[in-house]
């Protein structure tokens, strides 16, 4: 078998090595006669497993003391409603300021005002998503009760690069960051957020595994409606076991932990990241033959989208992408195009053999 | 290595079967390239298992096409909430009957409070949930918004081994089935209920998917509250592809109904639960060394918590069965003593192994 790249947006590509582990234990882990998905979540075995997964997390992330980490379900979508559920019970006549930067931030607009009012403070929509922004034009509230980005648009390819400066304009206000698609690709202060969140099934492990970071004074205000199975609080107190856990996914979570430890962790990690990125880019950039439609700042390294500027192409890229072994390079149905999904798990190797396929089909179709 | 049986009240015993397979294509699934984990859930390679596992569900439990099966995330926990979210919309002001047999619907109960008026109609908790309380005594509703009954109470070993004939007295109200620990233990007539939800991770595989069986006339009638991926309409309509749905969790689940299947569908697994049900019953009637507190009529084939007399013999027992590879067997810390489950996939060995060590310990410490 040719070696296969997983370019897929996620669910995505997983270390190998992580793959390999996950099957030799399957039927047995560390001699316990069980597997993990067999164990019941509060025995010594699984325990260990999650308090080791939390604590590399912690570790990784460089998570501060007075910072939660929770393990939930229900997905960056879910965490769209659970977010405001859980956060406006103190001040449930307060604004949510949302920044609309593509169709992750714009979901999570429209499920935010079921629970709240919400102020858009800023909209790429205009300009197609190609770009962020500028903060000094953001319409932010006097003191909203949080700000929410998604700080990598899965979709659109957009990604901010630092935090906003915001903090003086907003009484403070939490910035709450849906970042699904780029937590652990990069070095982040996590204490310049209230809340972090993210579906597990992109730079993490299998999808079904959702992941909050939240800082301690946000826990504790679930506006009532908010099911008991997703108020932060309850999660908090019972260390992530107030309902059954999705324990096969917090064990891979956990290998991949232990992986990206091994890798040198997050700082090595984003080395490498924004080599893989530099490679697509300047490969699409250097020809007319493909096209990048996000302005060059805001360019994700996680997820490219790219056109091919002659669009009847489109079908045999594809089949002969998928000859040469790299599968799920179709966009998202909503965009069109291409997309190149280059998260923690993709080597250079891959990026490297899509560069040399798009300049060999470049060459053969110009 | 001794054989080892687990009798993990959930997550719990899987096939050895299906986790051979499970690692054997851990890497590789079907000349993919992929692991399961590493899919899209919009490829085609993950629709051709998600498309079996919901086929193999419907024929397993004969499901009539005006029901649909919908795969989420949250858990029986989570469903407490999400029922009657989805459920509540059109008739906010109705009553919702609910039937107390345990500690599983007495969560139920508490969490349908905060989304409606809730009627207990019934409770066993005078008499400590060693019965389910006489239909003819129960006080419905004229015309309740649906009527809830957990059918297998996982922690106190109560069982609804028929439906309740309550359809006139109610006006016809549909009925709720909290299944989680029963499902695909016995042959069910799926049209005598309206919905019918379980957790994933006692009979069919993972934590962290939960299955849904739900009339097509109840859908579509969500409280403005509801979450919209947990909104049973939108999962419907998105083939339960509304947001990202477990996907490892599902193709275990598909590899459960396989071997389900294989081993001659529910009606030949039920045959066999009762089987492994009265070998252990029997053991526990024939001594007085060990109790079952629940009445004859009403214990439960799955779950069987029962008490050594002498309790200060437990953790002797516990240690002992543990070096006869006997493993889990402890009840659940509300209830103290010990508890087995003998779901679908313990092997009728597996309890003649721990009813042999019964009697040996019995005879040991009379």
């Amino acid at each position: 078998m040719t070696d296969i790249f997983n370019f897929s947006a996620g669910p995505a590509v997983l270390p190998k090595e992580v793959l390999q582990q996950a099957a030799s234990e399957m039927l047995d882990w560390h001699g316990s006669g069980m597997s993990v998905m067999e164990m019941s979540h509060r025995g010594p075995e699984f325990m260990s497993i999650m308090d080791a997964a939390q604590r590399d997390l912690r570790d990784l992330l460089s998570v501060p003391e007075n910072y939660q980490i929770l393990f939930l379900q229900g997905g960056g979508l879910g965490e769209n409603a659970i977010v405001p559920m859980n956060l406006m019970g103190s001040r449930p006549d307060a604004t949510i300021d949302m920044v609309h930067t593509g169709s992750w931030s714009g979901k999570s607009i429209q499920e935010a005002a079921k629970y709240a009012k919400v102020n858009v403070a800023a909209s790429a929509q205009g300009n197609g998503f190609s770009r962020i922004p500028d903060v000094s034009e953001w319409n932010l509230s006097a003191s909203p009760a949080y700000v929410h980005l998604c700080t990598n648009e899965t979709i659109d390819g957009v990604e901010f690069h630092s935090v906003p400066d915001i903090a003086e304009r907003t009484a403070g206000a939490p910035i709450v960051a849906d970042m699904s698609s780029h937590i652990l690709s990069r070095e982040i202060d996590v204490s310049a957020y209230g809340v972090i969140f993210g579906g597990a099934q992109k730079n993490i492990g299998p999808a079904g595994l959702t992941i909050a970071i939240v800082r301690d004074d946000l826990i504790g205000h679930a506006l009532p409606c908010c099911p008991s199975a997703f108020d932060w609080k309850k999660i908090a107190d019972n260390g992530s076991m107030y309902n059954t856990p999705p324990t096969y996914g917090i064990y891979i979570a956990g290998l991949v932990f232990q992986w990206l430890k091994r890798q040198g962790g997050v700082a090595a990690l984003e080395q490498r990241n924004i080599e893989k990125a530099q490679l697509l880019y300047q490969c699409l950039d250097s020809t007319d033959f493909y096209e990048s439609r996000v302005e060059v700042p805001f360019r994700s390294r996680m997820n490219v989208p790219f056109y091919l500027r002659d669009e009847r192409l489109n079908a045999a890229f594809l089949a002969e992408a998928r000859e040469h072994g790299l599968i799920q390079l179709k966009g998202h149905k909503s965009v069109g195009g291409m997309r190149a999904s280059i998260y923690n798990a993709m080597p250079l190797e891959g990026v490297q053999a899509l560069v040399d396929f798009m300049q060999e089909f470049a060459s053969q179709h110009s």
